[in-house]
């Protein structure tokens, strides 16, 4: 491979500093003669090199690109958040570039690493992690480089802008609006252990059996990773060993999960059990039966998010560091009232 | 907001070159005095200061992220290709970072001149693109900054590693597919005009039709732009005005598109109209009925694209510059079957 041309290389031929070459480069006119400007800018042409962004930012400090980072970017939820974000920063001449982190606390903190030095100006980080994983985005904040996080819970990010999802309230009402279409046997399909929402969105379903009256019952609750394969693989042990006429599943993708675990052992959605997932996804519409689901608004969430974070690269305030998002139920096609409550 | 720490900042304190900061910082030796290497460690730490990746690469020209850019990132096609890429390239220290260019020339253009300054390490760019966008890859290329096309076409990227598919062969199989079931009136929803394959795959479907001896009927010939709801208006709009019994779309998700749009109008999947779409995506398998298609192996492209590019990156030659994936049909449950053919 040939090497390619950097800005060293430049300063070196036109025998000036990097400093000069990215002032001139960058149009900060005072700091050298005419001559020298226009040595270095045919330099540069003869050479086809391109400006590095963060060469350049040693003296813009700014590449004008935004790093978003996921937990799972085939998850519609996530998508519709970076969908939001993207349509309102690219508006405002941003790119943005996508990370995935599977989940992995580890691949989080190289991501938030490697982007934060120099290669974007500004971080959202939505990854649904356990509360003891923070350490780097509390030092990033630390240092000033602007960072929003999103769906992220423990009692130190308290003075770091972030958005959330009232989980508690979410599944507790999905658990309501069962109960109150009959439903007594409602089982439930949680999310993964290290995902500190999970723990949030099982104690919401908790809450709801508690406020209804209804005991709750650890062989209906069965636990899934997020993904469509485990909600099947979970509702496929739930109905072998338990009877039930509803299942909450954690989120969209589990609850397809489950509607086709159902459907292949021979019963029906809404006939036999209802289904409700969480998320408010395409998926939940793209079902046959269409999915009710507790819809979180991630496109909203996302554009939130890029707007603060675009405050924070602009230096302005933000007037609320702490937005907790209200999620609504949709009813859809998949839940089936068996006795009105009176 | 407070300054950021750079690497001039330190070199200044220290009174040294931003040269011999980054050198220290790479464990570079030979290059000063062990007192003023220490003195520069004492400042970086003091400042904490996190090397910047493209300054660090002035002296590495490395920074271990690899970009993909792709025009939909919500296509199931595109998501698994990459997973393919990522899978592989994780494996060998790289972390990935994603851009979606909507399919837009202009946007891609912006995620190819940044990323290939000092960002990543290479870049991996699937677009439906028109032949004219070529230019900035071709730049690329010939600057020696290791890319790997995917899915591209251009007689002038002959030089430029790439791996595409057998689009015509593939939509012509779906036509002899359907003719061999007895179907004769059969429909196609294609891409948008912008997308060069999509060009290829109307080819293909008129070149089946010529193979099979029924006369192209460009009534029968709907356009769409690869997504969902164009696949629905489309399909929507020839029910109203022609007869078939059979329907290609140019991609899964205008399939399922078509599929929402025929049971919207009464009519059943297979029994009435069967489909066919294209890509062999999760979407596909989850559609009810089970979406017949042409399956692309995304993933697998994708992990070829990677290995490649890594291949480029190491300086190693690549066995062959143009591999053409040959899809295969999947016939799932929405194909029926009205007369074998003799």
């Amino acid at each position: 491979m040939g090497k390619r041309v950097t800005i060293k290389d430049i300063a070196e031929e036109c025998h000036v500093s990097i400093t000069t070459v990215s002032r001139i480069l960058n149009n900060k006119k005072g700091y050298c003669t005419a001559e020298t400007e226009q040595k270095v800018l045919d330099a540069v042409k003869k050479a086809n090199y391109h400006p590095n962004p963060a060469a350049r930012s040693l003296v813009t400090k700014k590449t004008n690109l935004i790093g978003v980072i996921l937990p799972d970017i085939y998850n519609y939820f996530f998508q519709e958040l970076f969908q939001g974000a993207e349509d309102f920063l690219r508006e405002k001449g941003y790119s943005l570039v996508l990370c995935n982190t599977d989940g992995d606390a580890k691949r989080e903190r190289e991501f938030l690493n490697s982007l934060s030095q120099g290669v974007v100006d500004g971080i959202i980080v939505s990854t649904s992690n356990r509360e003891d994983d923070n350490s780097t985005i509390l030092e990033l904040a630390q240092n000033k480089f602007p960072i929003i996080t999103v769906e992220r819970y423990g009692e130190e990010l308290k003075d770091i802008p972030r958005i959330l999802v009232a989980n508690r309230e979410a599944e507790s009402m999905a658990v309501h609006s069962l109960y109150e279409r009959g439903h007594r046997r409602i089982a439930f399909i949680c999310g993964p252990v290290k995902a500190d929402n999970a723990k949030r969105r099982l104690e919401g379903y908790r809450l709801g059996l508690e406020e209804v009256g209804i005991p709750y019952d650890e062989a209906l609750v069965c636990r899934g990773d997020y993904k469509l394969d485990s909600g099947y693989r979970a509702t496929k042990e739930l109905l072998e060993s338990q009877e039930f006429t509803a299942l909450i599943a954690a989120n969209d993708l589990m609850a397809v999960g489950a509607v086709r675990a159902i459907q292949d052992a021979g019963k029906s959605v809404p006939d036999d059990i209802s289904v409700i997932g969480y998320d408010g996804t395409l998926l939940a519409e793209l079902s046959k039966p269409v999915l009710g689901t507790v819809i979180l608004h991630g496109y909203d969430m996302g554009k939130l998010s890029a707007e603060n974070l675009f405050k924070i690269i602009k230096g302005k305030k933000i007037a609320d560091k702490k937005v907790v998002f209200k999620p609504e139920l949709k009813l859809g096609e998949s839940i089936r009232t068996i006795q009105k409550e009176k």
